[in-house]
């Protein structure tokens, strides 16, 4: 079977790597910085190289293509080059660098494809610097209004519009992804999680994205003197929270196994050491591809009582995504040319969010996940070993070529 | 029996109500600041008219005496006039209203005493703009160091050394309080608890103050992905600290019902929603007048596992506090000459600190508490009602009397 090439891959790897260096193993490339913006020259230096068509459009997603035998809308592969502050070297970026090698290999083994072929880099994919995360492939499939995205301000006060306009980027409304002139998309990512490394899988075939909701929790007590108030007559609200988690902890882990679910966030007013806290707050993050058991968990929390330790409770939704599922005939090419190709697999849904979800509202999609070592991302310390970065890459060819034929 | 004058008393805590007054029925009276220095004028002002004579020690500390009949040490009451930001009208200031008001009966009635009597403003007793609290008491009883007290800084950067030489009311050394110039000192002082008020006692006999002890709490997990890291790999040190706040709870809960103990102040890193907390920490106080408790508090400390939930627990000593007694023969007085004025009484102790806890270590010493409406105290609603207060300066004259008596 046809593969990408090792050296080749290391080489986009490393080179890549030193756009945004902190010189700690990481990097810190925030959307439409100069860092990231030497990324996308680089990227379209080697595109041009292999002699690809580099389109922008008017959210400065950059798609590069290699042209196909017929007049056929094309296949595209591609994520974000943007990182979080101090992120690492593989969440996003490998799915631009393993487009960009299979694009290279196809060129440079002059195979065979009836379709156009595109490598896309999505502008702003983890909100780190502009909010929302995956804010250009939402702009693009109607999920943001743009408007409201380009007045989004980073912590120096300049806007998204500024940004743009000043990276030299920003392209036609007509260029966007759409699916006249598009066919499929294939994103490739780092898993972030633990589980394919932990259980020596080769490769993530994504089935989906989970559902998930997030909301928020407040508790209201009495705030009074830690040394003058005796027990039987205060109000305590962290105590009340504290009865609350335990009450979702020992619920939650009642239904399915595989759902994930987290108080991230607490905060206790006033905060100070010798006062009964009044005030508490705190958040829960829960996902699940089936939205039955999403449904389970609203139940749950419906049922905490008004009143827990004689503490006022309340919640409200802070945001809630449904369940995406990808396009099942890609995901059964991903599996199918994994095993040929002899590398193991696991059918799983993603936690976090990916541009793929909502790309896929608009032409078929999948994804591919490759291991992160020991779950690490968002961090300096992610890692995915080259040999399984290249298998994700030959998955990723493969996968192309099977929609090309098809 | 002879009583203090309620129209009089009530011009008093009319009056010193306006210097700092928040318009929101409360005061912002920081230590040395222009508005406690208004006070201290109209203090001084006040003592002058009744022929008392004013001395200023090294800290500022104001002693204002009236002449007693024989060559004897004098007996000396009071409390402190700063407040917290946004406190009340009663905590502390009480002390000095009700001294002052029992020095004006004594001088206007004319009512025969051996002892000279003194009262007297502490500074800086919150240790609200400099830290730490009590701290002029503190370094006349040799708590703490005056050198570092006077490197003390407010949040503008003014030391308390600087404060105190613009202030105007740094005096000599050698004016203060010492067990060979006096006798004895009552404090009178809110309760700034809830317990008088809801049992309908008139005046709460203090005893002595409540040991404490404080202790800082510290969890290490793992901080992963929220939407990415199964249940089963996670070390959550947000969870882990709850299951410890709900075991201190139920351990703590079984010891005496005196016992009090808050956790007031928590923290997660990184705190945001969609991540494993991976550092926790949070504080338990603990009060108790009688040591054996605060043993076993400490033991049920110690049971805590080095391991909850696969994170690691630690814990270290804020502070501690050890349980002071005041002088049982004026403790006795007190509770005498309330039923004598036919007031109901409750013995206790403080559970906050108070000057007095320090300079009973020098003198003998006690305290009068008067009943905090609502247990509201450090804060704008804090009240006590006139006949409330009456009665309280009516214990107080009486217990001076009784000390210059014996």
């Amino acid at each position: 079977m046809l593969t990408c090439n090792k050296e080749r891959l290391q080489d986009k790897i490393t080179t890549f790597s030193k756009f945004g260096d902190t010189g700690k193993g990481g990097i810190t490339r925030l959307s439409l910085s100069p860092a990231a913006l030497e990324a996308r020259e680089e990227f379209c230096k080697r595109c041009k190289a292999l002699g690809m068509e580099i389109k922008t459009d008017d959210m400065a997603n950059i798609y590069a293509t290699i042209p196909g035998e017929e007049k056929l809308p094309a296949i595209i592969m591609g994520s974000h080059a943007d990182s979080v502050k101090q992120g690492g070297n593989y969440d996003g970026i490998l799915g631009v660098l393993t487009g960009l090698e299979v694009a290279e290999t196809i060129v440079t083994e002059k195979i065979p494809h009836k379709h156009p072929i595109t490598v896309v880099i999505w502008t702003n994919e983890e909100g780190a610097r502009f909010e929302p995360a995956m804010m250009s492939s939402g702009v693009i499939t109607g999920k943001f209004d743009k408007d409201v995205m380009l007045a989004s301000k980073d912590t120096e006060g300049i806007t998204f519009k500024e940004a743009l306009e000043a990276s030299g980027y920003m392209g036609k409304i007509e260029n966007r992804m759409s699916p006249e002139k598009y066919r499929a998309l294939v994103e490739l990512h780092v898993e972030q999680g633990p589980v394919l490394e932990d259980e020596k899988i080769d490769i993530g075939v994504v089935e989906g994205v989970c559902g998930m909701i997030n909301y928020e929790f407040t508790f209201t007590g009495q705030a009074d003197h830690a040394g003058t108030t005796p027990m039987k007559y205060r109000k305590d609200a962290l105590y009340a929270a504290v009865k609350t988690i335990q009450y979702l902890h020992d619920e939650l882990d009642r239904l399915d196994s595989k759902l994930v679910y987290t108080t991230g966030k607490i905060s206790a007013h006033p905060n100070i050491h010798t006062v009964i806290p009044d005030h508490v707050k705190f958040t829960l993050d829960a996902r699940h591809q089936d939205p039955e058991v999403i449904n389970k968990v609203l139940e749950i929390i419906k049922a905490i009582p008004k009143m827990v330790e004689k503490c006022e409770t309340s919640y409200e939704k802070a945001w809630s995504r449904s369940t995406v599922r990808f396009y099942p005939e890609f995901v059964d090419y991903v599996e199918k040319n994994a095993k040929e190709f002899g590398y193991s697999t696991k059918r799983m849904y993603s936690g976090p969010g990916h541009d793929a979800q909502f790309i896929t509202d608009i032409i078929p999609t999948t994804m591919i996940f490759v291991p992160s070592e020991k779950g690490h991302s968002h961090c300096e310390k992610e890692f995915t070993p080259l040999e399984n970065c290249l298998k994700g890459a030959n998955v990723l060819l493969q996968t192309i070529l099977d929609i090309d034929k098809n």
